[in-house]
């Protein structure tokens, strides 16, 4: 094991975020990889066992890299799949995101919040560590929680406004005295919170009429939408509702449709067809 | 690096929850631990390199333990700190957990929120692979973001309700028409969604009025209460307020106070001394 802290100490203090820098605002290259590639698509990179053809996590993800790169705005790898399976898994998630080209933006969907001194430990997790170039965060506990990541001002940081599941609604409809849900008040939060320009929310395909009213209080937010395909959201609506005034600025996560389009040794090949055939019909809906 | 699933495939299924069994549950777990040591004390087991003595940090877990394994009911690790220092971070973590005798339970306090696919995922990495007790979770996605953490029966699950930070408030005060904050929808959903009775709620110490109103809601329900100490809880209104009819069921977790008592060589000793202290101000409290 490696020794930690008791010679050649790691940095594990405050001067990271004062001493940080990096070339490009997360904002920049989204747009930029956008643009080239012509794409509002984001690759969920969330490995299932149960749905993966027979080959080595970190290969499926290369060749998932590999055969997509020139199809997507940005790759978006969920942490809870590779802390699933510990140590090796953590390994593997490190070198995919390695192997992603310097400029396809990465978004480390890990949701954290907590309390400010913690939450600075997850942002230099998140942003230093693993090197991602956004983070979602949870809102729950307050804008102390969330400052914390909006102080590296080239990251992208994507609170949790609406999700995609189920049961978004148990909180997030929660309408306080004026009648305003809870999701709503998130959003308007967000762009007070927003000194820095680095803010985007995350909105479920699932409610249109919710990201309508999202993308309404935040015209040029970016907007991360999962909930597309394996959960039932319909993409013309979802990027209708999602897109800006120019028909950018919606990111369109999908996973399991483009991931595990063909279980057979043609996957990489198969997801290609998936990514490249959203893409299209994408640019269809926005006239790109 | 260990290859994933190519051959001698790792479990990532679903099998997993049903399959799943361990001898103790972790109320019972608590409730021994706390009987056995007559503490409510929970050492939050934090690592921060600027307040640490000059040691290794596995080390220092270690040695904290060994010092303070007869005095409290709980060891509550945040896995921010370690997910910071990447992996050798995490193999640090994982070695804690190991060093943990196994009539402590060993709380995994990461805060995690995710669809339900996901949150699959995070329950297996927290229960199966880290092999926590419990584990911290997040309620802004709703009950299908906390059903896969409460199918292992015999595992705590912590819900967020009132966090003890200054912003704890920005969401957690909204009310609805009735008049009802969120932290208090929070803590009637839990006592909906305990069929199992393995739910718990996290209230901050820094919020005495609020965690009275939550312990008269959920009068059975193990609460954790950070906020102690660095962050200014008082003692003695959280352990009046915090605890159940019978002076049970509260765990007061410090971690500064204790691992940092002090810097030098005698570090264990003072972590000793403090953790033994707060234990019988705390007993003389309840009485007991």
């Amino acid at each position: 094991m490696i020794k930690l802290f008791k010679s050649g100490r790691q940095k594990l203090g405050s001067v990271a975020v004062l001493g940080y820098n990096s070339a490009v605002k997360f904002v920049d290259k989204l747009q930029s990889a956008s643009r080239k590639n012509k794409s509002l698509v984001c690759v969920g990179l969330d490995p299932d066992e149960k749905l993966m053809p027979k080959i080595d996590l970190l290969d499926f993800n290369k060749a998932i890299i590999d055969s997509t790169k020139d199809l997507v705005c940005a790759y978006k790898p969920n942490l809870a799949f590779y802390e699933a399976l510990g140590i090796p898994g953590m390994q593997v998630l490190m070198k995919t995101i390695e192997h992603v080209p310097n400029e396809i933006p990465i978004i480390g969907d890990g949701k954290r919040g907590d309390i400010g001194n913690t939450a600075r430990a997850y942002a230099r997790a998140l942003f230093e560590t693993f090197k991602f170039d956004a983070a979602t965060v949870n809102p729950y506990l307050g804008h102390d929680s969330i400052e914390p990541f909006l102080d590296y001002a080239d990251k992208g940081i994507f609170i949790l406004c609406r999700t995609s599941n189920a049961g978004a609604g148990d909180f997030q409809d929660v309408a306080d005295k004026s009648g305003k849900p809870l999701y709503r008040l998130v959003a308007e939060k967000a762009n007070k919170w927003n000194k820095r320009g680095n803010i985007g929310l995350v909105v479920g395909a699932t409610y249109p009429e919710e990201l309508k009213t999202i993308r309404k209080l935040c015209p040029d937010m970016p907007l991360l939408i999962p909930g597309i395909g394996a959960q039932g959201g319909d993409l013309a609506s979802a990027v209708r509702n999602g897109v800006d005034a120019r028909g950018k600025n919606a990111i369109i996560a999908v996973s399991r449709q483009i991931l595990y389009a063909s279980r057979e040794k043609d996957f990489a090949q198969a997801a290609r067809q998936s990514a490249d055939q959203l893409r299209k019909t994408i640019n269809e809906l926005t006239g790109a």
